[in-house]
């Protein structure tokens, strides 16, 4: 076969290859024969650098959020924020000290540039806690002393060293706190290995540590350069090459500028590297931090224990996404809505003899699935670990591999449900399958939707259905409405008001004897296809009575659509308190 | 530092290394100390790997704007689907071919099991076809020779060469076609090395290539199993062990199950193989394929010709988002909304002195910025390569880095502006930047959007205000409405009707004189905060007279919000038109 690619004419020779720009053998590397063979110290850095890189970042409640999660998961060392650059990071590293927030075996970490008056205020936010690791860092990439700094190796090793002094100094301030330091030559990527070496000696030095208090070096790839590989050599060359390696803990803090951070953090740790820092599902600066459920769980999957619990990923997920108002992506390693899910009937037919070999095996042994080494094709790791249950694997042959519910509630009926009532149909439509088994193709899954929240004029289930609304709207001031509503056999008008036609029809509602309380939380609405003239979908979260159940409803006018969403959700709460007829 | 992390609790001991899976040495492998200088043959797989990874798999219209994009961006070898396992798939190969939408440069590769009557309808599939590669495949690992197929390695072997007898034979059946043939032992991953070496051997042999014509050895992550290298190490096992080296060309296809596949692909790329076979943006089954933007990037970042196109990533993006129906990730790599963005001052300085340098650096030079090597801190190619502009950087440089448009639109006022509003709103902000310069602050934004879309009492600058509205709607039929509305400096009361409120006012609008045309093209409309009681926000497109554009109404009835959404697009109608006073 002829090769018939073509130059992309794409402006590629203004980019200069990383190893002409960074030229360091290591031809003796022993790194590619090791194996990982235990967890390396985690640091937990979603409260600095990821927060830094958030187009919101959190306030003091998110923060303290995250910071409980961390922690509960079992992370021990937490870079709290940058507080000498943020009040914010300097408020949250008070109120984590003076509210008893941090346990005694956990270490908070705080960054620092290399300056006298940030250094200063540092000790200031870290004072009373049992202790911290004070992280103090500056630029020492060649392109960075060039273009920001201006200066020569021996300048930005001073500004290093003198750093470590004044840390050192102010240490005496607070004697309460068992103070760690760790130092970065931040940019170390772009940083020549014998003067990153150079750095990081002459910083070590000064801070004196020991094998009993030792110092961390954190060699980041701030920006990610070259392919994992070199930077496991890079890594290993300056194992070699730093003095009192016995007093150093080599820490690792990949970024994923070329989508290899992962990589570069497990051949790093290959490369004789002690700890890894990083942020929960990949936040950070640009394309992220490297991830830590992931490479927590790549351990997990070679029979390792990641010393972290992951056992509830969807928790740790909703709370990361809370705190970081940011998605993670459907096919994130571990954490994504897609990753255990099989579409392919090859695939699925496999996953099936797989589970299938499993059961007959734990029968024969007398055992339990859990307890049996996990083989099942297409599943790395058993979902069950993560806290997954298996439905969606189950849910998807049971829908023709057409995917989710939502999917198609959105593509084949243009109803854009909210993820609560998502949730809520979904566990509909499983009790349904649990019930009648077989599949639910599409057409079925619309009836069974219909059947749910519509109401059916055949069927006629619902006590209430909606005949007419009059409502009288004042700008910014009170509605009033008029409706006209079959309840049970008869037919009734009721009257209310409030400050729009929702709230009137609550009130008109009840007016009626025998109505439970009804309290609308939320509610969504959209046309079901362009013009002013199209069908509108309302979507109503309501409190009734005791219960949170949505209703929906479905007409060419906005108000009525919302009306009949609330007598949906009301009729709904009714028939589940009485049996079926 | 004692190092306190404790045990997860997680049973990790139900998984088996991979060492111990699959036990193989290479401690003399040489991948390690090779450099990457020049593109591999690339295969895109969109339409067959991606495509049957989808919740909603593509249609033909979605399939071909797919190939398409990949024709139009380079690439030469384009498998396009499963055709003997799916008629979608076969209508469009054959749409393909009869159509005439293969350029004569460009090969489709077409997937097949090892089963007799798939492989004769992947032969009619191709009929008519220039040239086609005909990929067949069996999977081969130990889990599943036993769980799935219960057959000893001869068995499996012999299912691989039935297949190329038959494919052979075939062959002649369509001898205007010049067919190549790709043999995959899948789940190579879980496969022992000289097994995989044992059947990839016998179906060459039965396929007798020749240096002219090749076959391709496709060696598929099918899971990732392990870390990278150690699929770079096997890949170049193998190499040293396949026969008849010189007439194969040795092939990767990654996944990314534990976030490493680009890794993998580019070690196993050094360790020796010619070819990679992989997705846009990385989709595919559970954690996706490995993404080919990223791979041919990261080439082009190192000063390599990735011979594919990506000097439009955004069109390439809404395409691939349009046909997948799944986002791209904020921090894809290349392609993600973020990753060219700076939030941290630090950084946004480094960036600013850096593109200082450069401009001065042309100057001194005579020349033009993009005829210089690449040197800004913290952006390691130029965002204009890629079709991007630096606004983002700038953009958040504006905001004090608080980010985008929308984003403050949401958590500082609930308001969650539809993307088409998001990008008419971010064009007024980028004007009034322009006009006035220096920096939009959040309150400044809000107070941009009040005065674009928001009636003010004070200013009152809008042609129409609304005082009052009744409506009476009789369900699934016909709403009336009578509004009072202010017309310059008199009051008018309106009447008209309409399936529902929006069109009865926009009927009533009519009749009023002088007003433009409307037609509403799309609403939405949300709670601006919990309960029934809480104000609402409409959002509504029209149509007014030539233009189109957006209003938006905040009202704590629904009703009036989305009428008051109406006057705000006619009100932005009608001012544009007439010079402001």
């Amino acid at each position: 076969m002829i090769h018939p690619q073509q130059t992309s004419g794409m402006p590629f020779r203004k980019y200069v290859p990383f190893h002409e720009q960074i030229p360091f053998e290591l031809p003796d590397r022993t790194w590619p024969t090791k194996r990982i063979e235990q967890a390396p110290r985690w640091c937990a850095v979603d409260l600095r650098d990821g927060n830094q890189a958030l187009i919101d970042p959190m306030n003091s409640e998110r923060k303290l959020r995250m910071f409980q999660l961390l922690v509960k998961m079992g992370y021990k060392e937490i870079e709290v924020g940058f507080p000498s650059a943020s009040q914010t990071d300097y408020d949250f590293c008070r109120e984590l000290i003076e509210g008893g927030h941090i346990p005694d075996d956990v270490t908070i970490q705080v960054l620092t540039q290399c300056r006298d008056h940030l250094i200063e205020r540092t000790y200031d936010a870290i004072r009373g806690s049992k202790q911290a690791i004070v992280h103090f860092y500056n630029s020492t990439s060649a392109l960075q002393r060039k273009v920001v700094f201006g200066l020569d190796q021996d300048g930005i090793i001073d500004i290093a060293v003198q750093a470590a002094r004044l840390c050192k100094k102010l240490e005496e301030t607070i004697p309460d706190t068992t103070i760690y330091y760790e130092y970065s030559p931040e940019s170390y990527t772009g940083t020549e290995l014998d003067f990153a070496m150079r750095i990081c000696n002459a910083v070590v030095d000064v801070i004196d540590p020991t094998p009993d208090h030792k110092i961390i070096v954190n060699l980041p790839a701030t920006v990610e350069m070259a392919t994992p590989n070199v930077y496991a050599d890079s890594i290993e060359w300056m194992i070699r090459h730093l003095e009192r390696r016995e007093s150093i803990v080599v820490s690792l803090h990949p970024h994923n500028d070329r989508g290899t951070g992962v990589a570069a953090a497990e051949l790093g740790y290959l490369a004789g590297a002690d700890r890894i820092e990083g942020c929960l599902f990949g936040n950070g600066e640009r394309t992220g931090n490297v991830c830590l459920v992931t490479l927590g769980m790549n351990l997990f999957s070679q029979g390792i224990d990641p010393q972290i619990d992951f056992s509830d990923i969807d928790e740790v997920r909703r709370t990361v996404e809370y705190c970081n108002q940011l998605p993670v992506g459907e096919r994130h390693p571990y954490g994504g809505d897609l990753v255990f899910t099989a579409f392919s009937g090859s695939h699925q037919d496999a996953i099936k003899k797989g589970f299938e070999a499993m059961a007959t095996e734990a029968k024969e042994k007398g055992t339990s699935i859990d307890d049996l080494v996990w083989g099942v094709p297409y599943l790395p790791i058993d979902p069950h670990d993560l806290g997954r249950s298996y439905e969606a694997v189950v849910r998807v042959n049971s829908q023709s591999g057409k995917g989710g519910v939502a999917y198609i509630m959105k593509t084949e009926h243009q109803m854009d449900l909210p993820r609560r009532l998502q949730i809520e149909f979904s566990g509909v439509v499983q009790r349904g399958v649990d019930q009648d088994g077989g599949e639910v193709a599409p057409a079925e899954l619309w009836a069974r939707f219909q059947d749910e929240y519509l109401p059916d004029a055949a069927k006629r289930w619902g006590r209430f259905e909606l005949a007419n609304v009059v409502t009288d709207s004042t700008v910014d001031g009170a509605s009033t409405i008029e409706a006209t509503v079959r309840d049970g056999d008869t037919s009734v008008t009721i009257n209310g008001t409030g400050n729009g036609p929702i709230a009137a029809f609550v009130d008109a509602l009840s007016t009626v004897e025998g109505t439970p309380d009804v309290r609308v939380l939320d509610y969504a609405e959209h046309a079901l296809s362009a013009g002013g003239d199209a069908r509108a979908a309302a979507y109503v979260e309501c409190a009734v009575g005791d219960r949170v159940l949505w209703g929906v409803g479905v007409d060419p006018s906005i108000v009525t659509a919302s009306i009949k969403a609330i007598v949906s959700a009301v009729n709904r709460a009714e028939r589940d308190s009485v049996p079926k007829p």
